[in-house]
């Protein structure tokens, strides 16, 4: 019998219709190829999952596993023949504690309706992927999702405590728990993070969650160069505990400006946009002025409407830059100390490969998003200059990716990045966790 | 030739006199098998480890690794034949970054002369296991080792940025990195985290440091009752963010009383130790103190010195309990709300195995020690009341190590933990690691 068979026999939702598998076949990655599946299954539960997988071992048939599809790594891109997974209608938030803190959700839930629930109780879920109002905690989970107060919260990893997953062979495993210390074997849960796809299948989570920060104060700061900028990252960095910083080159501020026409400096070489939610928000903001003794221009609020207004510029990078081209967004993350000689590596690159490229991304952690500009006839050129960002980010000890993920779009450089003593390992783990195969395979490791 | 002689062609430090071999033979867990080893090397550097492990991958013999061997699981105890692989003499802090604010070390640096070293820099490394002056930070990785802070500042793993390690095969692995982001590949460091021994050896670790914290505000609060207590651990939980929550039971504060005469309320249930080292610490505690509704005697500080001499109490709850016994330390964590459930049943544990039990711990994190103190004629009945207590926090929802690990005590309660599909992948990851189980063989998983 063939699988399809089976699995419409056992799954109510089972789609092969091609115009609909057109519209799971890709995440939002440019340039990321995507091959034809065979079919989509929408779980509606832990069982069409199990289901799924065990059919799929016994046919040895691929499975990508999906959520809302905004990835930017290609990593939930269909296969030749495989069986797309979507859990995205599995988007219950089963319980919230409000003693222990957690919630307990399955993956299809967004994560700006997390928020609106943790709210209710008071609390709230750190993690603020730039798609977190339309991105699912399941795919946050299998990318290790970052965003931009990682600084000083960490990443998506950080606020997980438990997890629930099915194995390739259809087996339900569960990690972790919610004591905050628990030595009990190995740490399956932090492996499962950041795994896109490739180990096992999410279909619960239990994440940690905290009472909401103190209003924000902002400050946004100007520089005539990313040198300036990059003095004044490392002195905050010194003076206090930011909860956000970012980074705009001077492509990134005249794009912005031209589309908002919100009265941008277009004569700085960088702007640097700073926030603490401490208890002492408007001391620690006056401390991030004084730091940045290179500043052309200091804007400062303890207003977090203006200061939400302040970041507007931010939030406007990349639509910003596509309103030039063809966008492709890298992401990569230096030591602190290097961002300025990475966003000069940028700017090399920029003008050998004659493409604008605008860097934007979260200073407080390293990691920049170089956003390469390109017209039709350019694709060729994007990708080196795509490759020759990446490259320059390693050679500045730096990691090929922040917070986007591997994907299909930087396997190939996944040995240079971890020797190849270290990806043996993660192909005999992989081959641990799911022996035939079958789970996303040719991506993230 | 025999792998002794080999071992003894390669390295500089290696021994076999029986003397000599007792001293490193165990660790200081109570009741737990050590057997005999084959030879012991003290390590001097990386090429000493990779050496040992090459030819005892050759010869297929076990290799138990330890550092200060103040271990509480039986983690570092021999086994028969095996070489002892002792990491202290690796004891060099190689670098510390006050940009990146990272120290880097090697496996058999103490954590009182990390600590000294990070203050001459103006930074701080967090993890503050009870051990912290004479355990290695290599141990404290291999354990994953908790402490007093973990409640606000997160277990040894939340600091470790990047490991170098040896597998079993003698090859040398690096994994993370310093960039606080970090995506390519999966999470090899928290892997390694917590695995004692089984999966590689720890030859350098690179740890994240953070600026000190303010000096810390104490309370001290008795209660009648456990539960009046535990009704106070929830009730500052919700109002605040304390940096340190430790409990006693009435067992351990008369334990402590009589020990050490120091006016401790002896009629009382149990004394609650908390405190708050924000910026607000004086109002923090003001608001722990109105959230203890139902103490019977409160005192408070904002005083350091007066606050380490509250501290003192719990400081000398295992010394006290020793005077009255031998004594088997145990380690579970439970929910919060769970706790006073989990110290009645310790009562009813101690009344059936007619053992004196105090039971003492981090309440902020659930994380209990329930010590049995037992007379030489009672062994059997003190293994039967640890038994009977893992399986009590079991029941409620707990682990069977919060913080000192599974060693050789608790491999035995790991199914009931993990389930039989976890434990078997473990087994399986294991093998990616350490294909001829020569790694700490037995233990830990």
């Amino acid at each position: 019998m063939s699988v399809l068979r089976e699995l419409t026999a056992e799954i109510a939702d089972i789609v092969t219709d091609p115009h609909i598998l057109l519209a799971y076949q890709r995440d939002q990655a440019a340039l990321a190829e995507a091959q034809t599946p065979l079919a989509l299954v929408r779980a509606r539960g832990v069982t069409d999952v199990v289901t799924t997988l065990r059919l799929a071992s016994a046919h040895q048939i691929p499975v990508v596993t999906r959520g809302a599809g905004s990835g930017l790594a290609g990593g939930a891109n269909a296969v030749d023949g495989c069986i797309i997974l979507a859990t995205t209608a599995m988007d219950r938030i089963v319980a919230i504690d409000e003693v222990q803190r957690t919630a307990t959700v399955q993956p299809g839930v967004l994560g700006g309706d997390l928020a609106v629930a943790a709210a209710k109780h008071g609390l709230w879920y750190p993690p603020d992927p730039a798609s977190k109002a339309f991105s699912t905690i399941g795919g946050n989970i299998a990318t290790n999702a970052g965003g931009g107060c990682c600084l000083k919260y960490g990443v998506t990893g950080d606020h997980i405590a438990a997890l629930t997953a099915v194995l390739a062979s259809g087996e339900v495993i569960r990690t972790g728990g919610t004591p905050l210390k628990n030595v009990a074997g190995l740490d399956l849960t932090r492996l499962l993070v950041g795994s896109e796809g490739t180990l096992a299948v999410i279909v619960e989570a239990v994440l940690r969650l905290r009472p909401p920060p103190h209003p924000a104060a902002t400050l946004a700061a100007f520089f005539d160069t990313v040198e300036a900028a990059g003095a004044a990252i490392t002195a905050i960095g010194q003076v206090g505990d930011p909860s956000l910083m970012e980074l705009m080159d001077r492509t990134t501020i005249q794009a912005v400006e031209q589309a908002t026409r919100m009265g941008l400096d277009t004569e700085a070489g960088a702007l640097l946009i700073v926030q603490s939610d401490s208890s002492s928000a408007a001391n620690d903001i006056d401390a991030y002025a004084a730091a940045c003794i290179e500043a052309r221009d200091i804007a400062q609020t303890t207003d977090p409407a203006e200061g939400e207004a302040f970041l507007s510029a931010r939030r406007q990078a990349l639509p910003a830059l596509e309103r030039h081209g063809t966008t492709l967004l890298d992401d990569v993350a230096v030591p602190k100390l290097a961002i300025p000689a990475m966003i000069g590596q940028i700017q090399s690159i920029a003008s050998r490969h004659q493409v604008t490229i605008g860097t934007f991304g979260h200073a407080g952690d390293g990691n920049l998003h170089p956003t390469i500009v390109f017209q039709q006839d350019q694709r060729q050129a994007a990708m080196t200059a795509f490759h020759d960002i990446v490259q320059a980010a390693l050679h500045l000890g730096g990691t090929i990716t922040g917070e986007h993920g591997v994907g299909i779009l930087k396997t190939r450089y996944l040995t240079d990045m971890l020797g190849s003593a270290e990806r043996a390992l993660l192909g005999r783990i992989k081959a641990a966790f799911d022996p035939r195969n079958i789970l996303n395979p040719g991506k993230a490791i």
